[in-house]
Formats: C-alpha cells, structure tokens, sequence
C-alpha cells in the first residue's frame, strides 16, 4: 500500500500578531513545521503550536529560517554555508527544548522560505544544512524538494530524507518548480492540483509544463496553511489521497514501518 | 577537602562586536556560562564559545537573558512566569544544539542579568525558570545567587543546585548583595576582595557590611570576565584558592564526586 | 462650541503580520496614532499608513514605544530618562521621514503602551520624552494620560498638549484610571461608555468608582482599533458627540482655531 | 585650489558594544556617516555621535544599511527598490531627529556595505535611494562610489552627488573597484595608497590594475574608521593631500563655495 505524508508550516504566529488556522489545519496533516523564532515564531507560539501537535498527534518539526521577521525569511540572503550550519543548529536546538519539556520527539526538520529554496540549488549550502541536522542528530529526517541538492546531501551525509511534492505548483522537465515569476507557475485549477498530487504519489509521475511526463518521488505533500480556502484545500487533497487508496501517515511512521526507521 | 567551582560568563560577542577575552578566561575557570542570543551572543559565537570550552576541559552550560540585545539583558522587565519559562527553554534548547552538535554535554544553567537578579527575590519567576530546566533535563545543574528563591525553586522541583557568591561584592546580614546603588557594594581593594572568597569557600562564612558575620554556601564562585583586569584576578583567585587548600573543579565533577552525580 | 479630537493607534502591522482595520478607522478619526517601529510597526507600513492618513484627511502622530517587538510594547521596562529620550527621538524621525516625504506635517506625538503608563507617573521619564518632543520640533502637540506627570512635563517645557480620556475605562477619585487587575476597571456597558464620553467632553466632569463627581479634561479621545467592534464603536462615539453638539476635528486645528496654534 | 572631503563610517557601536576610534578620527575627516540602527548603532550611539561631530567642526551624514546587525549589513539581500526606499527613509529620518534635537543640520547620506554595493550595481535599487533623499531632503548631498548607477540615479533626480574614491582599493578599467575576491583588490603598500589618493584628487586619473590610466571623480575620500592602524592612516592622507596644495574640507562647504550650494 502507498504511503504520504501531508506537511504543513505552523507556529507562524509571533507577539500579538496572529497568523495561520493552526487548530484546524492539525485536523489534515501528519507533519508540522513549526517555525522557530527567526522568520516566525516566538518561544510562546512554539511551546503552545508542539503542545497543540501532540494533542492531535501530528509529527513535529523544526523549520527553521533566515533571520528576517521583517521579510518573513522569504528575500534571499547571501549567506554562507558556516552560517546556514549554525542558524540550523540554532532553531533546530531552540525548538528541541520546547519538544523535550513536553516528552515528546522531534520528527525532521524543513528549511523556510528562501533557505529552502537556496539549499535546493546551492551544494554548499545543502551540505551544511545537512551537517547541522546530522551532528544535532542523525536519526532526524530532512525535508528537502524533489530531486533538490538538499536532499543529495542528506543522503550523502546518510540522513534518512523526505522528498517534497507541491499541490499547486508546475513543474518543468528538469523536476525543478516552475518560478513563480513565470506564468502558469500556480495551479489555480483546484481539480488539476487534486488530480497532480495524487498521480505524484500514486504513480510518481508528474505532466510538466513542456507536456511530457517525468519521475518525481512524492514522499511529503507540502500543503499551505494561509490563504482563505487552506483548510478546505488540506481537507480535500486528504480525501482524494484516501479515495485513491493511499495511506496518509507521518513520514517518520512510514518509514519505521517499512524498516528505515531507527 | 574542600572543593569550589569557577564559573564566567563567555561567548557574549554579537556579530562584529567582539567583547571578553574568552580564550585567556578559559584557563583559569571551571564553568562556563554561555551567551545564548538574546542578551549577547549569536549563533557563530555559540559555536566557536563551546568548541573553545571543550578544548580548554570548562563545563558548558547555558546563560539565557533577557531579549534585550541593547540593553545586554540589564534592565528590568515585567515578564510574567510563562514568559520566563519560555525565553529558558528556547535559549537552554538553542545552546543544547551547538553542545549537541560537538557530541558534548551540558552541566549548568545560570540566568543572566536581571533575569537573575528578578529570579533571586521573585518566586513566581525563580520556579518558573527551575521548571523550564527541569523539563529540558532534570540532570542539569540550577546556578542561583546563594539564599535566592532560585535556589529554593530549584530545590523544591528536584534539581541539583550550585550557590553562587561573589567576590567582589559586599554583603548584608540577611545574606543578599548590598545593592549596587549603594556606597560599598563593590570591594575594590583586592586583597580584601581575594580574603572574603577564600573565607566563603574555606569557612562557609562572610563578614558583612553591618560587621556581623553570617554563614553562607559557596559553590561556585562567579568571575567577572570583562574590566581590563579580568583575567589577572581570575589567576589570582585561583592561586588563593589552591594555596588555601581548596580544590578548584566543575561543579558536575564535584556533584558526581560526593555521591550526588546522575 | 466644545471640540474635541478623536486619536486611535494605527500602523500596527509588522512585514506579513496584519493587525488592525485601519482603513476603517480612518473614517471616523481626527488623529492618527502611528506606530514607528519598536512596539510594532515596520518602514513600509509606517510608508502606507502616513499615506492613508493623508488621504483620508486625518492629522498624523509617532506613536513611539518600547523597544519590546514580542511584548508590542506593552510590558514595562526599567529604562532611564536619557534612554526614553533616546528612543523618542529616534521614533519620532524615523516617522517624520516618511511624513516629510509626503509633503506633509507631523502634529502630535503620543507615547505607546508601557512607556504611556510609566511616563505618567515617573516625572523623570515624562520630563525627557517631553525634551525629546521639544528638541525636535517645539511646534508638535504632546499627547498625554488627563493629569498625568506626561501633561505637566509638557506644560513645563513649553509644548502645547492634549489630555486625553478613555471612553472604556472607569476613574479613580484622584483622576487616575483604575488599574486593568481591578475589578470594574473595563466599562463593558457600551450606553454607560458613551454617556462617560459625551460628559467627559462636554462638562469636564466623570463620575468616579467611587460615585464621585471629579473634573477632567477632555481635549482628545482614545478609541481603541482592535476588537470585534472597534470600528462600529468608533462610528458611535463620533456619532454621538455630534449629537451633542460637540464638534469633533483634530486637536492641532481646534488649538489653531483657539489661538494657541504655531 | 582643489579640495577633497574626507569621511569615515562612524557611531558603529551598539549598547555594551564597542566599535571604532570615533573620537581619534573625528580629528581627521571632515565628514561623518553615522550609523543608524539597522546594520550597527542605536539611539543613545547616535545621540552621542551626532554631538562629538558637532564638537569636532565634522559634517553630518546618515548611513542607512541594511537590517541585519548580525551581519553588519554586508550580507546582500535581495530586496525590492520599494524596500530600499522604506528603508533610506526610515533611517534618514531617525538621524535628521538627533540632528534637529542638536539645532544643527544634515549635510548628507552614504548608504553603508551591501546596500552600498548593491546600489552601485543595480538601476533599481539606485534610483529608490535618491527617491528617498530626495523626498526627504533634496538639499541633502548624496554620496556614491564614482562612476556607480548611485551617482547617476542622484543626478537624473536633482540631487547634489559626491563622487566616492577608495585610497586602499585598486580599479579596474572601466572604473570599478576590483572585486575583494580577487588578488591585489587591497592596496597593503601606504606610499603606494597614498600616492594613488592624491593622483586622484589632483589629477583625476587612477592607474588601474591593467595598467592603463583613467579618468576618476574624486569629490570625497572614504577613510577607514576600524583596523589596527586606522586613525594613523586617516592623519597621512590629510598630510599627503595638504602637501599637495590640496584644501580638504566637507563636501557641503566645498559645493557651496563653488556656487552650488542651496
């Protein structure tokens, strides 16, 4: 039987300001990234977004980001890979204490924003995100886009990875997401994204935007928690998944079960 | 015989900003306290602070303050217990890390500043801080000022703790600092200085300021690591120490030592 | 005729974080409030909201605050005068970059949150944001609590300034608002809240929790721009005051129209 | 007679946090850029530096950088023209509110590291910047690296521009600073830096590293305020460039002498 996980960004809420359906989106997804205080996130929101995950027995995870609140770690910043190393370890460790007060374990962590997307095309960059998780420790799964250098370097530095698919991107046929720049890089066709997603996990083929069909791995569906229809959205991409019969669980559960587990 | 720790606050460069002479601190102290970022410290200085902590055989532990970079986590502000809860778990989580990551471990915690200062006469904060500890990992060991509600917080949710006195500082009859706003709260005179430590720690004694001595517990000894003599009266407290028969060593080994260990 | 000004705080966002309906709020106001950076606040909202403003015919105000982002400035701090003037003056001209680059003109200054509350009971904080407002521009209204040490220090130095009352709140027989831990400090009856309001401003007098008639001046009114129904509040209390007789416009006008004006 | 500015990054330190010789260099150069908050300085520093200019007789310039004190603003981020512009006018402005508090005026802006650079390089992001100062102020003088998109985008919109020179960097032929990533970008021989700053100034030629000489506008010389040696280096260019017949005075005094001053 198939598998998926469903991940979505959370704890995105910081002082007054409220962001996100956190309680309802909990209901849909089997993976939480929770922001860890740079991009998003505050110490308050991190204690109570891990102690709303377990309560609905969602996996967690660290999502670390660049030090950017302002821009929401989402402008690219040139960094370099010692950095990247040490705001991982930073984040990685700051929401390890709030996981460990409540007993509970840290599933994986997933770069944000801007670090994701650099890791997904810089080596030097994957590679120390990498070390960082690997050396906080090694029996983490790193999150990382398809296909990416992100996940190259987990593997390499032999951390069990989570490859990345998106419901409403497009992809081109070199597995890379469209740019949001460019048009038709959105899905804004609710059915073409229900149908995408669930042939990436089903068959691990996606249609690119050049028309041709190619391999894609589907190990973690990223579902988006803003927007004004995000929760339906997750509701729907959940029972499609189920409808097709796939297994939706949490990564690190399916991995377990099919004996990569530790 | 008669053991004491030497304990110093480290890592609390920013960025650019260099502040401290760790690397000559580091030969002389016992325990390091390290900046965690929110007081003073960023990631890279957490690194290259407990790697040079490792390597100098000082006890790691995490310092955690107040976010008030700009004030250096020196002024008072009107948290509430939660809020001092949670700036613990993050800071002692995001230290945990970088210790982590060098496959080492964590002895202490010692709140910064005010934080400490609050912690020592607020009960509220003190056992909300002893909580945060104690659920990120009760084998770690409380530093708090010496008779302070820290110390009694600490006690009471079962943590070991580590009395902390000074040796630059005046005392009054019920065991508190004379505050710094008040004419002799510093000892400047340095043998008077090196005397009333060598006292604490052999005789478990302090004269204070109205002349009545009064007993005191002396388990770790905090050392200034800033002013342009830091370094020389850090030796030179050492030097009294040892010529008085007393060994100099990390509270952890000590605790371990006298049956006390985990 | 009796005039009175209407002030609300605004420009609350903060990069992604939305807070507020400001544009609604416009509608109803005389005196904008803008946050400029510290509490809450950001260079593109502070941009947008000096524009909005503008457009909607409302006078614009820095609204400084603590610099405490995770606390929205609302937790007190144990800073010194020369500090509070310090961040008085940098708030205030951060905002009148943005003031000036519209063409426009700043009229008033009202401290936020925390730094409201202490200035107006610590004359040494009040005096130095009263010099800080002074030295900067001598021409700009200082907005102060009705009575407070904020009002006289205004006074003192020569500044022309607004009392300001709360629609919301009930008083003390000294003047004072009755602290939010006590019970019946929130008048939650919006009719007895709009009564209070329309006395205040009309006959200068409140009625006490004591039931004791004290006078008060009432040169401006804080409406509150969050909550559920802040907005309709708003449009009420100004409703109201019209019905009155009383005419509601900005305090810069109605000192302009008295005489007082620069 | 020809004449030169001298300026040098000044007010660099932050809280507890100590940069540079500013009260050395203030003897040399002739105009200040003083940080503003973002990428180094803080209220109390630029309170403090903008009257040990004053005292000194120098200039006052603001040097807006981007937001990442951790990084001291030398980490390009990619920002919108639209941030850049926020982000010239919010700093711009909290400087003109010390340098109002003093009575005194500002006679010009530097953007600082990577905003420097950037601006250079990109139309975009050169053009936001003069926008900034130009609504701000257009009396204000805006300075940029000789020969940078910064210059031109000051010229298009009417602002007075001063052309920066390097005395410690070599050129390339079409006019730009040879990349620091490349051999023989820093000039370590003093005759040979000075000897290159007076050529420029008086003769308005640089030998480049191609060994062909071009023309260079040389209106402002930017002195280093930090290394070991600074202040010793800042004096040698002042004597070298008055050996030379050369008057050395603020850029402001200069273009007002010469008639295009406002």
């Amino acid at each position: 039987m198939k598998t998926v996980d469903l991940n979505c960004d959370l704890g995105e809420s910081f002082g007054a300001y409220k962001l996100g359906r956190d309680e309802e989106m909990l209901k849909y997804v089997t993976s939480a990234n929770i922001a860890c205080g740079f991009h998003a996130g505050d110490p308050a929101t991190m204690r109570r977004t891990v102690r709303l995950a377990l309560d609905n027995g969602v996996a967690l995870g660290a999502h670390p980001g660049l030090q950017d609140l302002i821009g929401f770690g989402r402008r690219d910043m040139d960094i370099a890979p010692d950095e990247a190393y040490d705001l991982v370890v930073y984040q990685l460790g700051a929401l390890w204490g709030f996981v460990r007060a409540e007993g509970a374990r840290l599933q994986h962590v997933k770069a944000h924003g801007s670090l994701y997307n650099m890791a997904a095309r810089q080596a030097g960059l994957a590679n120390a995100i990498a070390e960082a998780v690997y050396r906080v420790d090694p029996s983490l799964i790193l999150f990382g886009l398809a296909g990416s250098e992100l996940i190259l370097a987990g593997e390499r530095i032999g951390l069990r990875t989570a490859s990345e698919v998106f419901s409403d991107r497009t992809y081109q046929s070199d597995g890379s997401l469209t740019p949001r720049r460019l048009p038709d890089s959105i899905i804004d066709d609710e059915e073409r994204s229900l149908a995408q997603v669930v042939r990436m996990v089903a068959d691990g083929m996606v249609l690119t935007q050049q028309q041709v069909d190619v391999a894609i791995r589907a190990d973690t569906i990223c579902v988006h928690g803003d927007g004004t229809n995000a929760v339906e959205l997750a509701g729907k991409i959940r029972s499609k998944l189920v409808e097709a019969g796939i297994k939706v669980q949490a990564i690190g559960a399916a991995l377990a079960a099919s004996g990569e587990g530790r």
